[in-house]
């Protein structure tokens, strides 16, 4: 149980804010780079900011405050020359350091130099990431999966309206809530009482966050919780990484990228692209949450709380040794970072940051294989190419190996 | 006209506010009971408080605070285990009178015992009604309706975006609006002036609320207002109940029950289940309250205020004399209640309980039948199938008396 | 750069606001006359103020509060009884003047007279205009193209969620916007720098407002700010009123007139009706501003501005003198109204109020002419029968004056 201040400082995110700068310190995806290829400039809403993103050439972008300084027109609907950006107002035009470098309609620029907030931007693994703390900037971890062939990648955005934290507590659950509730509404249709998970977890911490197993800490890794906002799971052959990005203290955006391996021997030319996608959380009709994938229905927990948890009004227990560890975790980087000290995780050597591992996790499906097999379970609202690609290397392994799943 | 002050006693029903306490001590409807057939939990929201309803068995009902004492998750995901609810995160299980009896994933059980908020819920009539206010709980009406055979019983919900008095209110209000609406409309088109409705009315107190006539009390019943928050309205042949539940102090659930008999010599198995929906209030292009129905009529008024109405703008006059008793009745009730009295209208023995008869009305349509004689007139979205038995039914008659409406 | 009371001042619009005195010294547009003609009653919100509008006859219409004084109904369902409107509710009839002449269901007349706030409405060139000041009232201008035969007429309108300043303040703004925003994206196609526009421009106050000419004044007329919050551009063939009305603080009507004038020579019968219709301004599925549109386009930047534009933050420029000219002369008008004196463009005199001509403006379509000739291009959303009918205005010419555009 927090107080409401330290829940406070927990929760919130905007400029300033302990949180919001320790935050910061890190790259977060704000987009798929394929949406910048489909309009050259997007609108951002990250840590509670309002920003521009826009590409400036291959794997090349930049990140603006979003509304111009002149008379506050949305630069999202700026023309990209260059590396800069220009208003389609009146011409103004900003360099990616956020300076007005040009201001066509003016005899003379100002004397006292304009300038937006910028912030840097790249592209890693097919997603857009943002910096938005002080210089100089970490390296956006590079890590193994991103480095994969022969299979295919998918990016996927969810928009959800709560806050971060109440996400990426789940990370350091033990329980993995999605099986769980799948068991017990199995349980529910046959009369018998659902099987339980297992009654403890360690969770312990290394270089890149969280290591959580059942039990003692000899078996199989559950999941890995990245510090500070993410998620791994998965093996050689499928894998996922999620990312709590906070869009502002009420709003989150989950962005989710998965890797799935196509068996030796599948032609060429399976993976022609990146797969992305914005995810419905919602049915249509009746606005409640969707529970029709594995995420959708972890999605459902946090949405159908209130948008900032209360935690003053929480019962930890023992269960929740982990979720305690990461809140306490969260409070000391906090500390540390007031007091000039460097937080976890950091990597500023690009010889250091090379097809960095994780561990693997026991395989996903074991508990509740999804009817349709070579259904993507993840997330709802897939689009027809990415499920018929999905579909190839998911048969592929069928084809491959005969007799498994 | 009231005070500021007057109108907040009137109009704000939550824990611990005047209103909320009174009315806190009658049981309201607040789903169908088919709604928990069809899956067996179901949030609620009722004087302002979240709940849960979730079915036991045949007939029986839980209901308890919607969020999990633990990390707050929704418990209208929970799995029912017997008369208990199950947490679907951690398993924590909620025994009907809230306290916590399991926590599967903790070696003990807490010293000191958790318990969320617990109610009573029950079943009558095909709906689920709820009791929130202090031990012992009286009876739920017995009303001679509810023991009726041989038609059809159609229960229908909307959800108003207004304050519950604004609705009552008008069940104290001599002109019986929607007719007056359809008169005035018709003459707008025919030119000639509306016929004016009765001039003066009587409200006439009794053990469950206020029976209302033209006149000097001498004339067939208009219409009664149940105590504190019903309607009825109809004979043996028809007749429907209202009721307006507060869901907190700018919605209300307006709860609609129906009776439509068959003709005599109607084949048996007219009647297979209780027909529930919920009805639509608004245009879904437009916005616009829908005025399709006789209900929506009246709905669309309400709606059409402010979303709790400014009582220090009004001018009453004497054709208000109606509302005005209500009032007074209403800030009594709540002196009454303060001071350690029983309010009006409650019944706490079971012998006492059987039957309620109310007074016959004046059949509805004299003034204005619809254009479709055997179409439901009251409330929008009617399913397919209610329509499909309210037509048997209405066509029985026709068949059986040759010449009949 | 405004102080942030400077702003407040320019842009609050309420009952006893500096600026909402000023705009209720003129006549504003509030709806379409064919609107009444469907439905005799209609709610109009303006200046912060919540009216309903009705017709009594032949371009003769009412203007009330609307909600009715007595328990607080939504005068928009009531009945027009010649020049009064009865409430649908108890029957009150309220005369123009705003005071209850009639109350049916009760034996005698309050002592104290009750009257709602009543204004001037009436019918002009299509539309209805409101006078919500102190009388006596000016003259709702005649502007010429009012009085033109042999064309046809457009009024279409739209609802945009920002303050009526962002809108306005682009009449002063000598960059013809949508132009250079196209001509823009052509250029980003194909990698031309786009042709900049004029460097500057003169803006010379008259008795209407101001008329804005590239350079030093001599050359053909871009547009004319209409006091105080009006645009005219086009000639005696092709021309366009706009008007932005304000609702509210945050939302802005902005109610366009159109008139496009058939060949010589074309049969008459052209013109039966004026046409109208509200535009969308917004894509359905994504929510996104429409840019499909020349006004859209504008809109589109209004939108996605702040609701009410912060101009604390503003940098302005020279390029920027007719915004501030704009600004200054609204301060100006509000202390001379303060004053006690006549505030700008007022005509009381009826035999000054007739045919009154503004200056003609080079063609609208010079830079970016739309791909079909023949399709509108200002709004989106006309209606079948509309377009059909512009569309044979525009091939007339064709037809008159083979090799025409």
């Amino acid at each position: 149980m927090l107080s409401e201040e330290e829940n406070q400082t927990l929760t919130q995110v905007g400029p300033g804010t302990p949180m919001g700068d320790l935050l910061r310190r890190y790259w977060h995806p704000v987009a798929a780079a394929g949406e910048l290829d489909e309009r050259p400039t997007r609108p951002v809403r990250i840590l509670g900011e309002d920003l521009v993103v826009y590409k400036t050439g291959p794997g090349a972008y930049g990140l603006i405050e979003r509304f111009c300084a002149h008379r506050g027109t949305d630069l999202a609907y700026g023309i990209v020359e260059d590396a800069a950006l220009r208003c389609p107002r009146h011409g103004w035009l900003y360099a990616e350091s956020g300076l007005c470098i040009d201001m066509p309609l003016e005899e003379e620029m100002p004397a006292e130099p304009i300038k937006l907030n910028a912030y840097q931007a790249r592209e890693k693994a097919g997603m857009v990431w943002a910096y938005l703390g002080p210089e100089p900037a970490p390296q956006i971890p590079d890590w193994e999966p991103f480095t994969w062939q022969g299979g295919i990648v998918q990016v996927v955005l969810s928009v959800l309206h709560c806050n971060w934290l109440q996400c990426q507590e789940n990370t350091m659950d033990g329980v993995d809530m999605e099986l769980f509730v799948d068991a017990m509404e199995a349980a529910r249709h046959d009369g018998t009482p659902p099987p339980l998970p297992p009654l403890d977890f360690s969770f312990d911490e290394f270089e890149h966050g969280y290591v959580v197993r059942p039990g003692d800490g000899e078996s199989a890794v559950t999941k890995t919780s990245l510090w500070p906002n993410g998620l791994f799971n998965g093996d050689n052959r499928s894998c996922r990484f999620e990312w709590r990005v906070p869009i502002d203290d009420e709003t989150t955006l989950d962005f989710a990228w998965f890797f799935d391996r196509a068996a030796p021997g599948t032609p060429e030319g399976l993976q022609t692209r990146v797969h992305f996608w914005y995810s419905q959380t919602r049915e249509e009709e009746t606005g409640e949450a969707l529970r029709s994938h594995l995420l959708n229905k972890k999605f459902a927990i946090w949405l159908n709380q209130e948008p900032i948890l209360d935690r003053t009004k929480e019962h930890l227990t023992e269960g929740d040794a982990g979720v305690i560890m990461l809140r306490n975790k969260l409070f000391g980087q906090i500390s540390l970072l007031q007091d000039g000290g460097e937080p976890k995780a950091l990597i500023y050597d690009p010889a250091q940051n090379q097809k960095l591992r994780l561990p693997d996790t026991a395989p996903l499906f074991a508990a509740a294989p999804p009817e349709d097999e070579a259904a993507f379970p993840y997330l709802a609202g897939q689009p027809e190419d990415a499920a018929e690609a999905y579909r190839r290397v998911i048969e592929s392994w069928r084809e491959s190996e005969p007799g498994s799943p």
